[in-house]
């Protein structure tokens, strides 16, 4: 049975009550019981988490990836600094989706540059949490089709 | 009723013949296959088109733009290159969705700068085919919230 | 009877329509209709054209320069990214003042260069559709002195 | 009674004297006549002023911007290094044009980049004496509509 | 009762034993003792808290911006490099002041950036533990004057 | 029977009239006649072909790289700025040999970077006319070799 | 009877009447007022001065500097662009402490560096008037230690 | 009696499992086995651990440097991007030697550039497994010698 | 009667043992017999030499240069760091060809500029063997025609 | 008869109290003294100044070169920003060299610049004093053989 | 039998009269006597050579990779600028270590990169003479493993 | 008795037969005659060499260096690429001018690094061959004094 670990990077634990503007006001919470859903629907194994640890994150992606589960991933600003997460999803031979719920491109040039898209199969930006949906359906049809992830 | 134009740019319409290692052998009739039936499911008009031109693409952005139209856009070569249609696509008031094929941060680095990212609503890349049908869902999904583009 | 050749680049056409808080209300008839009439007055040919075409506008400064017309060029986002509208310029000889109706110094970076200005006599930018009229005598003026371009 | 003080910056007391393959034989004082005929059409104040000193240029644009007067700039080599003439053209509210004898993107580089043009109405560049007439008109319409400045 | 929370980084465990010529003798504890004198005499509550962990930084920083405290913050090393913690002061809300024991702009290249700062209220650098006081007495007298943050 | 396409792009069609100081007084239709004659004495069918337009330059490439005919090809200022035209000979399969009438590198540094070339065989540049008929002859012998382009 | 001469830079002088978004109602007397009452309990004589010419600048720091005062300076824009100013405070031996109003990391990305940093004993920002308070205090208990500048 | 402690960064214990082609199939305990028995010849203590998290890292710094044992650290990713672990060699005085499995410079750019190098008394890449040999030998010789690091 | 010197830079000696997929397995020595027969039936004299020294070629150019001999310089590694070679051709007035084996664009980026190119008449590169034949040829062209240098 | 002008930039007032360990004791007085007696013996007029002030060296520059005097110009900080001062150069005919005491390139980066350099005759540094004495034995050999400046 | 070649650059032949300071008092005869020791004990053939020309370092590259000797190589100033040595080792074959006797990243910016590292096995720098000597046990190592270089 | 070395770098054995217009007519020759008379005046002994080999460079610094010599040096086109000089000059411990003909500074951007003159005393060009009169003049003062180099 297939399994797909969301892994949520620092500072969204404080989605719903965070810059609302950009984020609105859909908690963590809400978009784990949205996946939660439709993993049940579509018969696979659900882990959901957060850390503001870049190392938790490592290790997080090391457990995913050695037991062959897929990676939806939001690394927030870990995801503009971190070779140590890009070299977990590298190393652990992890499938990668990489998400954002906002256009990280209409923000800080910073955040245009991503450490992590490399290794990943793809990203989706912008779409909210619906972006977390699309990405988990992505990443089921992805290890149903057995394909070698790169 | 509501409708979706994909725009499709330069090269788009050797898909299939062209590097099949980094695109597959999905054609671009395929895809219009594809998301013809999912515009007849959702009650949404499709336009699918593409053009080598950048003007005309920037015409058809204009089409899209100011007759309500969201825009699915697969600018290619020219996402990199084009401050003529990041500007159709901000003038014309659109709501775009962008979206490639390939994951482009795996590949060259020119191909890791788009200029017509921060005026669309996100970004989806590396997911193939089934990229086109999350960015027509997404787009279909925001239509009908009624919600203005930026 | 000397003649001078308004060419305004891509998504000009949506003049009056597009991002009002910069641009303004007016459109790009309104400004030909204000540059015919000082062509008569001044005893010059006028022609105004838009394209969205990079190589349409090529076209149209060859035919201006090749035949001794001036050219008043306001190519919107191709200025920041044409060496080929560059070469035209130099190539056919042709005497032109570069236009744009924003401050192009007061938005993003990428609009602080011009590839065409190092061949054109002179840049106006900032002044609205006023700016094409200063734009205009300037280049009558020119064109009156019988002075070689460069 | 609207007043327009036309300031220039270092080295253009030599105008006249100065390179002329550059700058022709125009002096500033043929400047001063041609500018305060249109002033007295216009019915217009006009103060006409040049310093080498980058803090006198500062001093002044303040008294044009307190006193509500337009500026009409031309900051020479002050243009590409002079924070201190942009917060001077900010802080006071002046509502100012930067002109150019010569086409300064047809010169060294570092004469391609204003740290003024960002805080100033719009540019004239390239059109020599005409310019300081040019950019003269524009100012007395754009204070005679009483837009603010930004 | 207003509430002052004060997060030294990485490193500043060390302080007193470390590199004496750039930072001195005094230790962290001798600032908590000055502080905490500071903090009775003010009426306010104080937290005085250093992690090696730039996680467990950002989770500090939350419980500071979402009680309403002030953020007194030497983030040290971790100044330079984290966007973790830049996220965490503008989405918790938390009015924060930046300190430095010695003066960063005298050192090497890569402290002259601060990622943190442009959230910050302001920046003290250079002053050793007189910075701490003098930043703690600002950061008292913003939240007494009940100003918004930013 | 081998086929080689030789396209050129914006502003050749001013071959001649156009800056002789650079480019000399030989037109296209010298260039094509040249070339004729060599297609005949090698058995080679020839296409010779000019735009201004990046789309148009597109498409001729795949045309050509489709039907397994090689290209030579002078992109003129699209070599610059063009990731369409590289991704088209790619794309396509085309064999090409990029080829420059002046030596490119003795002008501005914005022509020393080709984007073409590295998906080329090889490159020519500096010697004119002749620098076609070189790069015709490398061509030929080329196909005739059967080699696969990369 | 240790001194400090507090230097303001160019357009402090509209402080107040100056983009009060940025820089708030107080007045630059205001600042002088309270910073004169401090000096007075502090038993320190004040010298206060503005000036929008570097090369005054660069004087009354000599004057400071070789009397043995002690210089707290907001060097306003020639915080960024003057060596001639660092090399004063270099050159005159003169124990500096930089202020500035606003926080100017939060600001354009050229007010970002100070050459003037480097020589002076910290950087106090965005505490607005208060930060002359503090740095004036703080070059006071540096003066009383009598430890050399640097 | 001297010690050791062999420090090692994100993700290398995946070692082994992880990327053979660049890592080989030696694991972080073979290494770990390998240096006890030289540690046992060399009469030195040994102490071998491995952390994904950067904060960890740091405090293991502290704790070598500060009694006095020398430090072999592989850093992985942290290397690249961590001044935290820099300021933790500098400041705890630890003598450190820096050791990597593969031939960084052989690999992506941004594993070319170490900030923990300057600090570290040399560097040994792409021996593999024997570098940490290499490494170990260097360093007990240097305390042997009883040499202060820097 | 006309001389053609034909240099070649560090490493060619190893032509047809070094690198076969990119250099393939043609000798220098078959390119000088290649060069031999061509010359005898231009009657023209040929040299062709190779030397691993920077200062030899330089020493060759000149020897060249000053005898009226053309240049066909296959510079290796040198072309992208040597300023001796360029000031070598520029200093004796040598009209030069360079020429590459393989497309040196397709390579690492240090391979894309070239240092002597600007003082070169023209390029050619990845036609491998060819190549040099098609510089020769152009380079008796040149010579043929008296023209001068540059 | 001939004249020199000794133009001396910010701060050179301060020579022998500053920075002596750069510097040495020397006074600009001293200079004066020995320049003066020099040019007694050679027939030349000479004037020798100092400022702070960027504007009056621009004024003094223009008198110099007006008058047909030659300039030997120490302009210290202003060296490196002020492009002000090369124009005055260029524009007042001035033939002038550039001299430093210190040796620029063994110093801070942003010191290896100069603005004005290139349209000086030529450069001394590093050579104390000394450089002064042989700059002005160069001005006076040129001024003496009445070669134009450029 | 197996035969190591160590290879000396630039300077090096002054070695223990040159900067003792950075480098100490070892001659280079000092490692060669240490070597020859080392090669008897493991049965290799030692060569040892130094040698100030770019080019003789190359063609000993050469010998030492065509007759399968591992090379150890201490290029000098040559490691930061020397693409032909890069080729040399490639082309030849050569295994090859890069050793350094200074850390050489604790030094200027310009030597913290290597054109040859990403050619060699691995890198050994800062631990002295000592350094060469881990090299060379690690190519003896190396070369008795009959591993292919690459 | 005191000696000074001119050493003279590649292409300058071409003076007077080189781009005279950058150049002139005199030869290296006619420099070394007007050395030879200052030599004997001042009763120093003279070498005068010129190579175009980097290596042989080298080696005569450190025979220059190691032998208490002074060394003036035109290290021509090595000045902007050559570490090994500047090792040579700080190596040997020689006391070095450095001299150039033309003004390098009004030349193309490459020429205007130098990487020895942060290891020489000062550096003279743009003075023809006066300048190696006067960078002999203060070398034999220099050494005259017995001061140290650096």
């Amino acid at each position: 049975m297939n399994a797909v670990h969301v892994l949520n990077g620092p500072n969204l634990n404080l989605l719903g009550r965070r810059e609302p503007g950009i984020y609105g006001t859909t908690t963590l919470a809400d978009i784990e019981t949205m996946l939660a859903g439709a993993a049940r629907a579509a018969g696979v194994t659900l882990a959901f988490r957060q850390s503001n640890h870049e190392g938790e994150l490592v290790s997080w992606i090391h457990e995913a990836g050695l037991s062959g589960a897929g990676v939806l991933i939001n690394a927030g600003a870990y995801t503009h600094t971190s070779i140590a997460l890009r070299d977990a999803i590298a190393g652990s031979g992890a499938a990668a989706v990489e998400v954002h719920l906002s256009n990280v491109y209409a923000r800080e040039s910073f955040r245009h540059t991503s450490l992590i898209a490399p290794v990943c199969i793809g990203v989706i930006c912008g779409l909210g949490a619906t972006g977390y949906r699309l990405g988990f359906d992505a990443l089921v049809a992805h290890l149903g089709r057995g394909t070698p992830t790169k």
